[in-house]
């Protein structure tokens, strides 16, 4: 990762966001040049700057209470194309650059189950075996 | 509103879903057909009932505590075109058609401050007058 230092400008800008009583804020992953929501996944100071320095997404694990680098395990690594911030400072939205599936079941993203018809439908196909992904 | 009764299917999907410890689950809003990310929001199971039974979009205010119809002051409503959720089931992704601004301020997505060149910027025009929104 590079060790590139934030400007203070920037540096600031993450001191004021707004952090749930976790120190966390939602993050949406959309992907830049399709518009495509992938996923929505937490961050913590931590996370952003690691993500604003490296370019490379950078969430936290709520289930495992740790940094959580997108693609470690599975390749399916993130780029950062741009963060934004929304009115109330409270939500950040990341244009990415996703490599294959966001989704842990092998899916582009993780909102493939619509309701349509007045019953819950899968609405995305598998793009990558997610035992192939995992494996170790 | 239309007293649209959900189907079993329909209402068994709402109360499947993974409501955190206030009731509540996080809502992306996103246009359905130019794929902008408008804003984020919470809803409750009844926001959600209400949502998917009148076509009509209805967030929980969290800081009303309170039903929050979308567009009620404003005028600036956003119908449901389609309801998905994530893998986990504690976030959902509205596809909606949005008229006007979604944003507070006039805009047509809260998400118009972006860091760039290593400060934060504006990057959204005001489209509304934002006190003729809520003049009331």
């Amino acid at each position: 990762m590079p060790e590139t230092t934030l400007t203070p400008e920037t540096a600031g800008f993450v001191d004021a966001l707004k952090f749930d009583a976790d120190g966390l804020i939602p993050a949406i992953a959309q992907q830049h040049d399709s518009g495509e929501v992938l996923m929505l996944a937490w961050m913590n100071r931590e996370s952003i700057r690691e993500t604003l320095a490296g370019g490379r997404v950078v969430y936290w694990s709520r289930s495992r209470q740790a940094l959580w680098r997108k693609g470690d395990s599975s390749g399916q690594v993130q780029h950062l194309v741009e963060l934004r911030v929304d009115c109330d400072r409270d939500c950040l939205l990341l244009l990415v650059d996703q490599k294959g599936a966001a989704c842990h079941t092998g899916r582009r993203s993780c909102f493939f189950t619509a309701i349509r018809d007045g019953a819950p439908r899968i609405v995305a196909e598998i793009i990558a075996d997610p035992e192939a992904l995992y494996r170790s």
